[in-house]
Order: structure tokens, then C-alpha cells, then sequence
């Protein structure tokens, strides 16, 4: 058992930040919270005194944050995070991202690199739990999967389907084969953590239609059935770009969310990255499948014409998080997506205030909204554990500890100033506010998931 | 003289970038660039002959840059960057800003605590030149100056001007006493630095309207007048909010565009910042009027309804450079501004293509447009000594050393991934883009102004 004390920060609702100040947290041998109250009450005093001293103290100056969960990243694309962005989507596919994936797919020995890097990253950023997008080829995937098992970190793990691509060499070679490869890898990816009990198994696999121009119809309904039939989580993306509307209507002749929506690929275990070109019926309608989208907001400022709707899908009730996106978004941190998220919404909303339009709520989010998305909200769409994204007893500890405040140096720690600063440091929500802004990855001393501490390694 | 060998990368014209390796510059005791070549060229070998060794070298997998400039930063009001963005701008100055100036006015400890650490912000951050608003209070201003001179940042101090203000005590008493404090206080920053030759006067005083609904009628028209029978440098804010907009109508009955022009405020030696709200036709007159523009893009998200028209603004001709804000803008970062211009420039564009509207040149701006304005573009709108902003001969040496990768560990620097660099790894523009991309202030080393290092000490 282990036993926290000191400040924790959550957002267990939309919108609600919630301080709280020497608590005590304890954490059973699973990983799992088992006591979280006010470390003054009677029951936190006698775990403090049979606890013979072992108790891990966040010092002041200092909060416990749940971790971070990115739903939406090409870990092959790591391997060019930050280059060409300035391409229409289809052309930068072409360009940069097949190109990269297949040379990913050839060589086993720079996947490792590239995989093993990017967990480490992950780890630096305060990301426990990831959705990621992978490569074609099976083996490829199962070293993501072991990176990420390694690493600690709660990766669900795409192998991509795709019978259809731009790229002669860089494609699935009939929708029956994808389909044969899909369901191998599913199978491998478990027997990979099958020796484990369930709450150590860190990596899941998801179906993962690349998006619907790179899959045949039969491919997309098989992969629907597959799904239904072994009840495995689904990834893609959905109506993104102003391009990829255009090709299909003129090749399918279809949306592509009627695509998803036809072969039984809108569920309750399925998140769609982006979808910046759905009306607010079609919101509606994604709620009531039960999907989750993705929002990725500095991704979408390069690769598609509009904002995400994300003040009208949070009203309609679709279970949002935020994705990073990597390579479309240029940067792994969930806290840039998490101020581009503002930052866009808030644009959205300017737009709309500057038109004259008169709405009850604003479309713009703040700064705790954004926070819930990166956190709980992120947790709520990937359904993770119960509780998961916020401090609740019964919920896997998945935290990180941020510092922002040294009590020793009278110091604020890495970009951050207190001048008002002294022995009392309180957090409070101006504290939280400011590393919200500014805070990067020299805040961040330490993560958890479910109770073990991560450490990057590579 | 001082002599160093390296890649040198700079934009010496909108859009342009110039990657230049392994080239020679040769810097004269007065910090002026007298040299600027290949190394290998016959002038270079013989300064290298001649040198008695004594060559700084830039390793293999770094380059240097120019400083940032910065165009609009508030220096008291990083007593509480990132704090209550979430309010309109007239609710937001009378809760935070006012009281946080009206408290560094008194509290001489305070603002030297504040400033100094403000300049060790900057230069950790390559910003070699910058454009500051102070506070009310002559002595409170002379302190920042001096904190700027002694960290040998180019700085130019704006003790503010205001006859009118929603906070009783913190307010001029008549137009006459801000004339006069102003007048007062440009002699008192002068003499600072008048023992100095003059490429070592690093602080220049600017008069300093707040903005107008801060100004009388007198005390706008007794400024013009000041600057320009000083030739004094001017800021101000201009054509920012909608609130702004509607509160000059009914008060003043005109536009706060109009009232700085009929006051002689609009010069070739004035910065305005924001200019949000301004028409084609405005940015026309603007550029006649010789006066620059300050982009704050990331405080405009939160203050002002409406981007920028940055593509219209350079097809104009107007000089604009980036500025930070702080604190209407959370971060004292250029790089985060030269991303922040990138994007909401990119959804300005991507809002017409929505609309179907067909133009002949794109709004977005482009990343290499971005490190113009934030190095030659801001020089140039600050009309600093010639060349400043680029690298050529005669312009003062104002450079910082960006270090991407190292070759002794094999592994890059800060943020940075390289998956594929070797011992011949190169500065191309894939990597400048990348560092543009994720690279913070891990990737800086040195920053030099006027051929001096400058170092952070608070």
C-alpha cells in the first residue's frame, strides 16, 4: 500500500476545478485508489499512524494531477513530428506520411527507436494514456505495444487497415487480407499481456480503418463485424478536411460518417479523430451511437478549413477528449492542445460575436474546460477504468506530480514567477491558472499509472 | 574583434529563408558586424590567419539567429502573467491591471524585483530588443530602464501618460502633469546612459498614451506635440476591442484611430499596437503615417473580437513585428507568438475558403514569414540602427545561438528528435522548421546585442 499527502487537483466535471488540500490518498498493492479523504479525518489518521512512516509527501508548492490522455496520435509519425505542415492534407499524406510509415514498416531495429523515444516523451509530457495509430504491418505494431508495455503507459494500439492508397507499396492486398491481418493482430496484441492480470495489461488493441478513402466498403463491414463479434475497440477519422469531402462524394458517392455509420463502426468503443465537418444533427446522431471524437485542435488549424464544433458537441453530450495528432499537430504535449483548444473555441466564438449573432452560452471554453477534456473527459471517451481522470476511490491511481513552487529557493520552477510568493505558498486556482499558461515539462517531476511510478528511459 | 564560424540562418525579406553554412562574421569592439563571408573565402582565411586562433566556432548541429524583437510588452504586468484571462478587456484592466500598477509604483523592491527578472526572462527567451509600457510613477520606470541597461537588452521605456482612469488613485492629476512628468521623464532617461557612446545607450524613453479612453483631448494633442518637437518615439494601443469601440463613439464621438492622428500620434517613429479593428483603407493611411504595427496574435484571441488583417497589413506595406502583450498575452515567449501568428492567420484563411471566397494571394501566413517578423520585420517596425534583424555588415551583432542537436551524445537538444542525423548532420530547413515547431528555451545557449553576450542573472 501506498500513501500520498499533499495538495491533489481535478476536474471530476465539466468546467468544476477542484482544490484540495492535505488529503491523503492510498494506494492498494493493484494500483487502485483505496481511501481518499482529508488526511486530518479519522480515518486518514489511522492510516498515517500504521503506516510506521511511509508516507509520500508532495511538498508545498506542489499539486497531484490526474495524467493526461491524448486520443489521437500516429506514433510512425514521430519520426517526422514538426516538417511540411504547410501541404493540403492529401498532399502531405502523400508526401511525407507513407513514405515514413513504410520505411517504419522496413526496419524493425528504427520502430524500436522511434516507439521507445516516443513512450519516453509521452512520459516527460504527463500523457498515462494514449490511442494510437500505428503502421500496416503486424510486427511493427507489436513493438509499439511493447514499448508502451515497457514504458507503463495505457496505449490502446491501431494496426491500420488499408486496401486502398496512393502509395503502390504501401498497401493491404485485398480487404480479405486486411481483415485476416486485423484480426491476427488483435489476437497477438492480447497474447502479448495475457500472463499478466488484467489491471497490469497496459496495451489493448483497436481496429483501425485508416479513414475511409484508403478502404473498400467490404473491408470497412468486416471490420464492423469484427468489432461487434469480439467487442474491440475501433479508431479512424471522420470528416476532416474540405478535400477528403470532396473525394468522396465524387468516388463513394456517401459521407464518410455514413460510410462508418453503414458498416457498424460508430459504437460505443469508437473514437473518430477530428470530425470539424459534422453538422449538429450529425453530432447528435454521433452521440447517440455512443462514439467518442477526438478533438485536435492545432492539427485541424493545418488540415482542415474548420474549427471542431466542440461547444455544440459538449451540449449534445459526445463523450470529447484532446489528440495531439502527432504529425498533423506538430507537438506531443496535451497541454498545447489544451491552450490551442481555448484558443480556437474562443476564435469561433469571436467570429460569431462579430457577426452580430445572439446564443445563451458561448462557444468558447476556458481554461478548467480544457482541462477536464485533457483529463477526465479524455478518460470518460477512451473508457478507461471507472474513475479514471479523477481522484475517486476505486479508480486506478493514474496521476502526475507538478511542481511549481520551491519553498527551499523561494523560487518559482521552470517558466513560472511568484512574486507574492512566501512560506505559506497556497495552491490556489491562480496557481493552477499560471502553470495552466505556462508550465511545461520542467513542472512535471513524476508519473503514475495504476499506482506504479513511469519513468522515461529511452 | 571578435570572430565566430558557423551556420547562420536568417530572413532578410518577407518569406525568405537563408540558410548560410559555414560562414565567417568578424564583430568590432563597437559590436557592429565588420565581416561577413564564407569561412572559406579569401577575406575569411586571412581574418582566420590573423586571429591568433581565437575563433568562436558553432558546433555542428547548432546555427545562429538574430535576436526577437518584441513589440509590445507590459513590464509591471508580469507581476501576474497568466492570471484572469477569461474577462473582457475594461473588466480585466480595472480587476488585475490597474491595481498591479498602481502596486509596483509603490513599491520601488517590487518593480526592481519584477524587472529584473523580467529581463532574465527575456534573454533566456532571444529577445535582444523590445518595446515596453511601464507604469505611471518616473522613478518606477527609471528602475525597469536601468534593469534593462544592465542586462543589455535593447529596450525602449514607456512611462505611461493617463489623465482619466476608472481607478481614482491611480491616474495623473491634469494634462498639464502628465505633460510634464513625461517631458521629465524622457530628460532623466536620457541622462541614464548619457555617459555612454551612443551604440551602448541600450534604453530609450517613449512617450506613452495608454490608450485613449485614458487621454484627454490636451494631454493627446501636448504629446504629438512633445514628439515632435523631441523627435520622440510613441506607442500606444490603437483600434483594439469592441468594447473600446463602443465606449469612444459615445464619449468621444470618434474613432481612436482619428484622435491619435489629428493629435500628430501616428509617425514613422510610432508603434501602435493591435489595430484589430481597422479597415483596408485604415492600414493604407497607417502605412502613409510611416507608423508600425505591434501583432499580438495570442492577446488578441483573448481581448479583441476580431484577428489581426496581418495579410492585408504587409500587402500594405505597413512595417509589423510580434509582440507578446504580456499580460493580455500569457507568455513573454516570440516563439510562441511566431505560432500563434501562424495559426490564427491560418483560420482567417480557412474562414474565406469556407465562405467560398476566391483571392489571389492566401492570409496564412507561413513559419518563415513568422521568424521574419519576429527578427527583421520587428527590427525594421522599430527602426533599429541599420541591418539590425539580419546578418550583413555595418548592422550591430544582435544574434542568439540555437543548438538542435549534439554530436557528441548522438541525440538532440530540448524537445527536439532526430532520427536520423549522423556525424554529418546539417542545418537544412527541415530542421529550422522543427525547432520552430517544439523548440523552447533549452535550444538557446547565447544570446549577443551590440556584440556583447548577454546573460540572465536574476
Amino acid at each position: 500500500m501506498m500513501l500520498l499527502r499533499g495538495t491533489f487537483v481535478h476536474t471530476p466535471e465539466l468546467g468544476q476545478l477542484v482544490i484540495l488540500k492535505d488529503h491523503l490518498v492510498s494506494v492498494d498493492a493493484d494500483g487502485f485508489i483505496a481511501h481518499f479523504e482529508s488526511a486530518i479525518s479519522s480515518a486518514s489518521k489511522s492510516l498515517i499512524d500504521s503506516s510506521d512512516g511511509h508516507i509520500l509527501s508532495i511538498p508545498t508548492g506542489s499539486f497531484v494531477l490526474p495524467t493526461f490522455c491524448d486520443l489521437h496520435l500516429h506514433a510512425p509519425q514521430f519520426l517526422y513530428q514538426g516538417n511540411g505542415l504547410d501541404l493540403p492534407l492529401m498532399q502531405w499524406l502523400d508526401k511525407y506520411t507513407f513514405k515514413a510509415e513504410e520505411r517504419i514498416d522496413g526496419d524493425p531495429a528504427l520502430a524500436r527507436k522511434v516507439y521507445e523515444k516516443l513512450a519516453a516523451r509521452l512520459i516527460e509530457h504527463g500523457t498515462g494514456a494514449i490511442l494510437l495509430f500505428g503502421t500496416i504491418k503486424e510486427e511493427t505494431n507489436l513493438i509499439l505495444a511493447q514499448a508502451m508495455q515497457s514504458a507503463g503507459i495505457r496505449a490502446f494500439i491501431g494496426k491500420l487497415s488499408m486496401d486502398i492508397s496512393s502509395r503502390p507499396t504501401y498497401v493491404e492486398s485485398s480487404a480479405a487480407a486486411s481483415l485476416a491481418s486485423a484480426e491476427s493482430f488483435t489476437q497477438k496484441c492480447a497474447e502479448l499481456v495475457r500472463h499478466l492480470p488484467p489491471h497490469r495489461r497496459m496495451v489493448e488493441p483497436v481496429l483501425t480503418p485508416r479513414f475511409v478513402p484508403t478502404c473498400s466498403d467490404e473491408l470497412l463491414k468486416g471490420l464492423g463485424k469484427l468489432s461487434e463479434e469480439r467487442s474491440l475497440r475501433v479508431q479512424s477519422h471522420m470528416a476532416e478536411a474540405e478535400d477528403l469531402i470532396r473525394w468522396m462524394e465524387s468516388e463513394r458517392g456517401m459521407k464518410d460518417t455514413n460510410m462508418f455509420d453503414t458498416s457498424n463502426l460508430l459504437t460505443p468503443r469508437t473514437v473518430q479523430a477530428h470530425c470539424t465537418y459534422l453538422s449538429d444533427s450529425e453530432l447528435d446522431h454521433v452521440h447517440d451511437t455512443g462514439t467518442s471524437i477526438a478533438h485536435c485542435p492545432l492539427s485541424n488549424v493545418y488540415f482542415s478549413a474548420r474549427p471542431f464544433k466542440l461547444r455544440e458537441a459538449l451540449r449534445s453530450g459526445v463523450k470529447v477528449g484532446l489528440g495531439t495528432d502527432i504529425a498533423g499537430g506538430y507537438s506531443v504535449d496535451v497541454m498545447s492542445a489544451m491552450r490551442q483548444a481555448v484558443v480556437v473555441s474562443r476564435m469561433r466564438e469571436s467570429e460569431r460575436v462579430t457577426k452580430g449573432e445572439k446564443h445563451d452560452d458561448s462557444l468558447a471554453i476556458n481554461w478548467k474546460e480544457s482541462l477536464y477534456l485533457a483529463t477526465r473527459g479524455g478518460a470518460i471517451a477512451l473508457n478507461l477504468p471507472l474513475g479514471t481522470g479523477a481522484f475517486q476511490v476505486g479508480a486506478p491511481f493514474d496521476a502526475q506530480q507538478i511542481n511549481v513552487y520551491d519553498l527551499n529557493s523561494g523560487s518559482g520552477i521552470g517558466q513560472l514567477d511568484f512574486f507574492d510568493a512566501n512560506e505559506v505558498f497556497e495552491i490556489g486556482e491562480d496557481v493552477v491558472e499560471k502553470w495552466w499558461c505556462i508550465g511545461d515539462t520542467r513542472n512535471r517531476s513524476r508519473m503514475w499509472v495504476q499506482g506504479d511510478v513511469v519513468q522515461p528511459s529511452a
